[in-house]
C-alpha cells in the first residue's frame, strides 16, 4: 500500500465495522463522524449523554437518524461504557471522545470489563511521506518511555498487527539506533541485535527483524550499501522501532514539520484497536487513523 | 541566515584563513580542495606524504603552484602535524583527510600539541531544509551518547559559539524531550527544565534556553501556541539539543532522507573548528561544512 488513499479505499470495502466512541458529545469527533459516514466508511455507537449529543449533532448537521449512527446513552462514565460495547463484542474498534486519554486507558485496563490482553499498550503510528514510495510505521512514539527487550518485543508484535491490516503480511522491521554496529554502552544497539537474534530462533514470528541500524541504513539501500549492510531489511523498513520515546516523538514531529508527512495512528496491545485522535488533528488525520483502525481491526 | 548559498558567500568575503588537512592524500579531498580555491574560499596547508599528494593533484588535475596551495611533507603522523599547524596558529581550521576519525582527535585531545580546552568536543550540525525559513541547528547528532547535565551545558555553549558565526548572536535554544512538561521519570525533561533555569540565572550566557519542548513546540508557533507555551525560543528554534545521540542521529537522518535538507557540520569544543567530513559526503556537502567552520573560526 502506497497512499493513504488506498488505505481509505480498503476500509470502504470493509464497511460493516461498528467503532464505540467515548463520549461523542463533542463538535470535532461528531464532524469526525459525519465524513466517515458520508465516506461509507463504518457505523458508530454514541455514546453519552443522549441530549447533549443531539444538541452538537444539530449544531454540525449530522443527521442522527441515519442507519449507521446509534446513541447509547448514559449518565456518567462514557470510557466505561463505551469499552464495554467492545469488550461485548458489539463494536470493534474504541475511539476516543470528549474524555481524558487517562480515564480512557483506565477503562481500557479494567481487569473484568477492559479490553487487555496480558502485554503493553504501545502507538503505532503509520506514515505517507511525499519523497517516499511506500508507507512507513513508526513504533512507538507515544507510550512507553524507555522499553524494556521484553516490552519491544511486545511493541514489535503489535505493530506487525496492525501491518498486516495494510496488507504487509510479513513486514521488515528495522531497529533503530545511532550507529549500525553493537556497542555494549549503547544499550538501543545491544536490544537491536537482541531483537534480531530471537526472531532468527522464532522466538519473534510474523515479521524479519534486522537492527541496530541507523535511520538511514533502514530507509535508503544506497545508505546501507555503502556501509556493507545487506538484509531484507536495511533500506526497505516497513517499521522503524524506535529505543525511547524522544527519538519516537521527536521522529514523529520532524516527519509531520519537516517532511510534510500525513499520518494514522492506532494504540495497538488491547483486544480492538483504539482511536486517540487530539483536537489538533486536522479531520483528514482523525479519518486517516480511523481507516487504520477499521483495515487492521480484523487482525486483532 | 537563511540559505547556505549565504553561507558560502560570507565564507568568500572572509578568504584570508589558513585549513589545515591531515593526510590530503585523496581524491575525494583534494577534489574538494580544488573546488574551495576555485571559489576563493580559504587556503590550504595540505599535510601528508608530498609524492602522494602530488600523485593524486595530478589524477583530480589540481594546480599544487595555486598561491593558496602549501604542502607539509611528513613521513608519518599527518594528523599530528595538521593538529600541530593549528596549535601554532600555522591554520585556522582542522579537517580530516585521509585518516581516522580516531587518529585525527587523539592528536587533537594530544594535551601538550593539540587543541584541547577542556571541555567536551561536541558535533554541531546545520540545516537548510526547504519548508523552512531559517537554517537550523542540531547538536550533538554524533559524538556524545548520554550526554549528563554539564556536558550538555558544554553542547549548548560549543553550539552557541558556532551560531555565532552564521550572524545569530543570541540565539534561541530549544532543549528537546518528549513532552513539554516536567516529569521526573523523563531526563530529558528534568535537564531540560535545569539548562532553562541555569541560562536565567546567567550560568549559560549568550543564548535564550527554554526546554523542555517536543519538536514540535520547538519549531512551530502554531504548536507551541496549541499548548499554550509562550517563550521567545518557542517555535522559533535556532538550535535544537537533543538529550542523546539516538534522538539527534534519526533526527539528522530524517531530515536528510525524508525532507531533503542540506547539511553542513563542524566539531566545536577544540581551539579551532573541526571539519570532519566523511567518504559519502557529496562534494557539496563537504563546502558546506567547511564554509559553516570558516565563518564560525573567528568565534573560537
Amino acid at each position: 500500500m502506497k497512499t493513504f488513499t488506498e488505505l481509505k479505499q480498503q476500509a470502504q470495502r470493509q464497511n460493516d465495522q461498528v467503532v464505540s466512541i467515548a463520549n461523542a458529545a463533542d463538535e470535532e469527533v461528531l464532524l469526525a463522524v459525519k465524513k466517515a459516514v458520508d465516506q461509507s466508511l463504518c457505523s458508530f455507537l454514541l455514546v453519552g449523554s443522549k441530549t447533549e449529543i443531539e444538541k452538537i449533532a444539530s449544531i454540525v448537521e449530522l443527521d442522527l437518524t441515519k442507519e449507521q449512527l446509534s446513541i447509547i446513552h448514559v449518565d456518567n462514565n462514557p470510557s466505561d461504557a463505551a469499552v464495554k460495547a467492545v469488550h461485548d463484542k458489539k463494536a470493534d474498534i474504541l475511539m476516543k471522545g470528549n474524555v481524558s486519554t487517562k480515564d480512557l486507558l483506565k477503562a481500557v485496563l479494567n481487569k473484568d470489563s477492559g479490553l487487555r490482553t496480558g502485554g503493553v499498550l504501545s502507538h503505532v503510528a503509520l506514515f505517507e511521506i511525499p519523497n517516499q514510495d511506500r508507507l512507513i510505521f513508526l513504533t512507538d512514539a507515544a507510550m512507553n518511555l524507555t522499553p524494556t527487550l521484553q516490552e519491544k518485543e511486545q511493541i514489535i508484535n503489535n505493530a506487525v498487527q496492525v501491518a498486516g491490516g495494510v496488507n504487509i503480511s510479513n513486514p521488515n522491521v528495522a531497529v533503530l539506533a545511532a550507529v549500525e554496529v553493537v556497542n555494549p554502552a549503547m544499550k538501543a544497539t545491544v536490544d537491536a541485535a537482541l531483537l534480531t537474534q530471537m526472531q532468527k530462533r522464532n522466538q519473534i514470528k510474523g515479521c524479519i527483524i534486522d537492527g541496530p541500524l541507523a535511520f538511514d541504513n533502514a530507509v535508503s539501500s544506497k545508505a546501507a550499501s555503502h556501509k556493507d549492510i545487506h538484509s531484507e531489511v536495511a533500506g526497505n523498513a516497513d517499521i522503524l522501532m524506535v529505543p525511547t520515546i524522544e527519538v519516537g516523538n521527536a521522529l514523529y514531529k520532524s516527519f509531520m514539520y519537516f517532511a510534510d508527512a500525513k499520518v494514522a495512528a492506532v494504540i495497538s496491545g488491547a483486544r480492538a484497536p483504539i482511536v486517540l485522535t487530539s483536537r489538533t488533528d486536522t479531520s483528514d488525520s482523525k479519518l486517516n487513523s480511523l481507516s487504520l483502525a477499521l483495515v487492521s481491526s480484523k487482525s486483532f
